[in-house]
């Protein structure tokens, strides 16, 4: 995928949504590795087997030729730690970052501040994964209300910012805002 | 908001869909706000502290400039009462509404023929916001399954008609139709 | 509906995803009835009163003008026995067929790729119906998120190798991807 012609540079923000195996991180690597050797920051952690065997597999998949950093709850400080000038920073993914605050129980609303804040001093162009969870019925339970709007909040605020935002369907990217 | 540069006036019939805060109200907010004081019809009925908290932090951040009118289960009637002209109606939201119908147990077929057919004679232009409910896994529950039946039925017989259809992602529109 | 005036003949392939009560089957429907008595393979299975309800008004609302085949599993081999050249085939839809398949525990992967083996020899143009259902929050039960990863699956390859993907949203298709 590093060969695809991709005559067009990373602008500096891309928002890269879509639903459960919609393709959203084959599209955001195949973005990232148009540099060489990009950063991926991956927020998954292994709750169960089930989640382990998840990470295991994406990990396998995506190959050798990432930077890798793995880290669920500290994302801003990590991000603010990068120093490689124009290296892309692939952030895979955001739902599970903000499944981590919560059961940590940080206050979202702060965090969320801290990543916006960190945005325009980091040293590449940054391009975040995340799920689209807003387009079903309303959950029965609280927490998953809460997250969903967390969720959407969080999204709401990266693509005011983002150059970029693309939702996957089926694999492919529509186009939900461009430079 | 009323003072952004739009010079589109607004058509007959729009339709905003989104998904849990992808901000949709926002959005029909400033569609509407190119008028002087439009109707801010509010659907939502607070059935608990959760709900009657959103209300009431909803009606804050809309700030003074609307003509508010609140009404859970008549629509319809309250539409076909209001007479000036040219005046935008806001109608937030349709799923809530839906809800309540089905919660005091109306014939929804017969309330959406009555609502349809009261659009052609409307003084002002009008917007529905709505939930996008049906991109989950089928519910559990018959009575979720069926809301979600009627909330697509809605969605189909007004896009038909509309001017204008709007899907909400990230609190950016993707037109789904435009005249 | 089969006067539309539709100059375009129907591509190869044509995937047609949406949500519940989005009018997919609907839009499939009139792009299939271009040409003259195409077959409807059905996959649903009536499990109980309700979806025996769903498929008996379907299959009224459509009318006579197909050749009706109905399979809930054996889907590959039935494409593979159809002979008419030229003929559209609708498959409505692929989300039904995969519940069958699991529910009698066939092996997924194995089914996928003798489907997608299938569609470069059939005689017609194919068009396939299925349910977006990705856009939602995780599901509790662990044969939902199952059924969600394998639909994700399955209209990613279907999507890949086709000409057309819509996704309809009210009733109404956006374009995700065309020839």
């Amino acid at each position: 995928m590093s060969s695809l012609p991709r005559p067009k540079p990373l602008p500096p923000l891309t928002l890269i949504l879509g639903g459960a195996r919609s393709g959203k991180s084959r599209f955001a690597e195949g973005l990232a590795l148009q540099a060489e050797r990009p950063y991926y920051l991956a927020t998954g952690q292994a709750w169960d087997t089930e989640m382990a065997d998840r990470i295991k597999t994406h990990k396998a998949q995506r190959g050798p030729q990432w930077d890798n950093i793995e880290e669920p709850l500290a994302l801003t400080d990590r991000l603010k730690a990068l120093s490689v000038p124009e290296k892309p920073i692939l952030v895979d993914c955001l739902t599970l970052w903000l499944t981590n605050l919560m059961m940590a129980e940080y206050d979202i609303a702060v965090e969320r501040q801290r990543l916006l804040e960190c945005l325009p001093d980091l040293p590449g162009p940054v391009l975040f994964v995340s799920n689209e969870v807003g387009f079903g019925i309303v959950p029965d339970n609280a927490l998953a209300r809460r997250f969903r709007d967390e969720a959407g909040r969080l999204h709401q605020a990266l693509a005011a910012r983002a150059d970029s935002v693309y939702l996957l369907v089926a694999g492919i990217p529509m186009t939900v805002k461009s430079i």
